[in-house]
């Protein structure tokens, strides 16, 4: 193996090898610090040729690939498995804006663009591209379709999978599918592309890919809704589709203790009112004319003469709008910097949202008492992340003893109401054991012919979502 | 193969076996009267289980299978080719609707459920089903989604493949893969969904679906302008994209020979005023505060201004708007009455669609001068339908020794803008051509991989999609 990393140093420029631990260690460790295992060593390319190059040669040597993005995924997809002999492959340097066509409303990036940076793009040009998550400022484009990222705006617009329009593709044997079309139709044999959104880096290294925009949004209308409980979140979310339609572009839950995490994790930032729960809600102006604040205001007068919703606070500036939704995305951080917590991702049909969470928090109460749950997530999207605390004063590796048994009843309720157990995150190396308990075997079938298809060789991101 | 006809006949319901000629011939005959090859039998399953017993005993007896929707395809892609014995598989009598959630917004169907009757249920529950084109009231819902219908509403709510969330299929081997979910988020290993979308049968054959629904719309505000030329079409439908966003929800262009079929097509239709092109376009409340008729106003006001638009009339009824509607909807019927037209469903990327059009006009007119050229299709999508109609005084039929000359010139010019050569209609029998001479080698062999990964004996949908 000492061969590949000569044979890489030798193909690629100066500095794109790295071999030392202490170079590697950054990029063998996922954002939760759960997963850390060695890799051979960190290779940085920064154009597809030198990712064909790399596949090329690795192939050769027998060593196995992890394509890496912002490493901000929450199922360690992205880091190496405690296996063969792996190479990391940063995107970090593919990080160019290849073009911004405005009349077909397109941007064309290279993978290792992150959100924001196609976010600003977009703005720049008077155009949206609205898939949003708090770690956008990190994340990259090729991760976040890799693992069809959803995030805050999915209800109205889509996860990833509906902004791709175009892939070019680095596959197992080192040849590069040019699939970077910029169409809004084209049916001509298999969506290819369609299997490496969300192929979690298995079947091949996303090199660059061609996005949908939106127009600019004119206005926003956002209000944090203290409510009383998750089925008054839910009521609160059909009135406002109800009346909002299309322009109801967020409806984020966060319970008490959740909202508490993100608030404790940012300088400065208080609640402007308690509640049991909270729905973060916003109303964007597809059209000038639109008066979605006149409209917001209806539907909260509404809400608040029912009960359903309890205090209200509208955010009166865009500052005061970028504060409600930071106390958002801090929720993540925050509890990573209290000490972390067993995530769960789970979706059911809308309508099961409360008999789930009932179910759930009735089996945290009698069977893990002493554990401290919180739940935040997309009421629109059927989504709740149901993440469980260790107990005061203990640290995250005392839930070691228990966790599989946890997790296997929280992801077992949400399959029993027809849900998933695991409904953005993806599968990594982190998930493997719901894809064994719930996923059929003939669907694990099916997909294990899909990789014997693309990679008989098992080369791609080893030991991540298909089980063994 | 006798033996299959009988078998078929045992395990089937009485009448579920058609093998008279004068019975199959509806079900050999495609929608536009060219491809009529006989078939062994035509069978009828009511059931999921009746399709699964169909497809093990042809597998059996080494028969193929012709899925078939409501054969309203334009490309032949529902009925027999040329080849070894093929039983048709029409799933025209799996006609439930097996459920509908108002609360997580979604429907489900067997796969012979009509467009037209999904919109219907839909509507019935306060919901909007988008999908729209002339041929709803028989195109099923399994057909559609193997083709990925688009219609004349994708710009605001995508194809067919937007809105599927579950599906329900017999796999070749005549197991039933039951990944008829309801979900909005399911990120649990690969979509497999998704090489059934658009797959056009080659596959499996899809029994049930579960599709997204909308809220309602509140009201249509639906104008017809006359333009003088597409590069003006375009600027309309960037003025409208630009003021209405996302309530613009149709944006269609007919030139005028392609109107004029389509208005002798329908008794007692007239135009209400002539134009060398024609928008249908159309702006929907999604809010039952918004204004879009003085929207819609105002746009019109502007344009007529600056000369972009000429003439304009503006619904002031549902009457006449499903009128103004049903003038664009029978152009293709219209055609079809008068003889029929070579037929080419391109894409490009928008800003290209003028400089396209030029290429192809200046193109008949200097190789094909006698030929009659019509082009309608979907602005903000980059679609065009560009159909040659024959010389006058002469049939499609006299066209035979030229047609493929002027596909391929045609299709050529799509490509070289950057477009596809089949944008929503497929490729069934009549696209190989251009499937041969314009995928990359690649992209046919990874294509060809996945057909053999599920069908490795090639029983589904044989001699389509894929080039020889």
């Amino acid at each position: 193996m000492h061969g590949l990393i000569e044979a890489l140093r030798n193909a690629l420029p100066e500095n794109a090898v790295l071999a030392a631990p202490a170079d590697r260690q950054p990029y063998e460790t996922d954002w939760r610090h759960i997963h850390a295992h060695p890799a051979l060593c960190v290779v940085l390319p920064k154009t597809t040729a030198e990712v064909a190059e790399i596949v090329t040669l690795c192939a050769a040597h027998g060593a196995r690939l992890v394509p890496q993005g912002g490493n901000t995924g929450l199922v360690a997809g992205g880091v190496p498995v405690p296996a063969a002999p792996q190479v990391v492959l940063s995107l970090k340097r593919m990080n160019k804006i290849l073009g911004l066509d405005p009349t077909a409303d397109t941007i064309t990036v290279q993978a290792g663009v992150t959100l924001q940076a196609v976010q600003e793009a977009a703005a720049a040009a008077h155009r949206l591209f609205p898939v949003s998550f708090g770690a956008e400022g990190t994340a990259q484009i090729g991760g976040a379709i890799s693992t069809n990222a959803g995030g805050i705006q999915v209800l109205a617009y889509g996860s990833m999978r509906a902004m791709v329009l175009g892939l070019e593709v680095v596959l197992p044997d080192g040849q590069v599918w040019n699939g970077l079309r910029a169409l809004r139709k084209d049916n001509t044999g298999f969506d290819l592309k369609q299997l490496f959104i969300g192929g979690e880096g298995t079947l091949g290294i996303i090199t660059a890919a061609c996005l949908r925009l939106f127009p600019a949004v004119a206005s926003h209308a956002t209000a944090l809704i203290g409510v009383p409980a998750l089925a008054a979140a839910l009521d609160t979310f059909q009135a406002l589709r109800a009346a909002a339609g299309a322009s109801l572009t967020m409806c984020e839950f966060i319970d008490a203790p959740a909202l508490e995490l993100g608030v404790a994790h940012l300088p400065g930032a208080r609640l402007p009112f308690t509640a049991p729960g909270y729905l973060l809600v916003e109303l964007s102006a597809h059209a000038p004319d639109e008066d979605i604040a006149g409209r917001l205001e209806t539907v909260l007068a509404g809400l608040l003469e029912t009960g359903a919703a309890g205090d209200v606070i509208v955010a009166q500036s865009e500052r005061e709008r970028t504060e409600l939704i930071r106390l958002r995305d801090a929720v993540p951080e925050g509890e990573l910097a209290a000490g972390g917590a067993l995530k769960h991702d789970i979706a059911v049909p809308i309508g099961a949202i409360p008999a789930t969470v009932a179910a759930i928090e009735a089996l945290i109460a009698r069977d893990f008492p002493d554990c401290r749950p919180n739940i935040f997530g997309h009421v629109g999207d059927g989504n709740l992340h149901v993440n469980i605390r260790p107990p005061q004063g203990q640290s995250l590796a005392d839930l070691n003893t228990r966790k599989a048994a946890i997790t296997e009843a929280v992801e077992a309720l949400a399959v029993t109401q027809g849900g998933s157990f695991s409904a953005e995150h993806g599968i990594g190396q982190m998930r493997l054991a719901g894809m064994a308990a719930h996923k059929a075997p003939l669907e694990l079938e099916l997909m294990r012919r899909l990789k014997t298809a693309f990679d008989p060789q098992n080369l791609l991101s080893p030991g991540k979502m298909l089980p063994p």
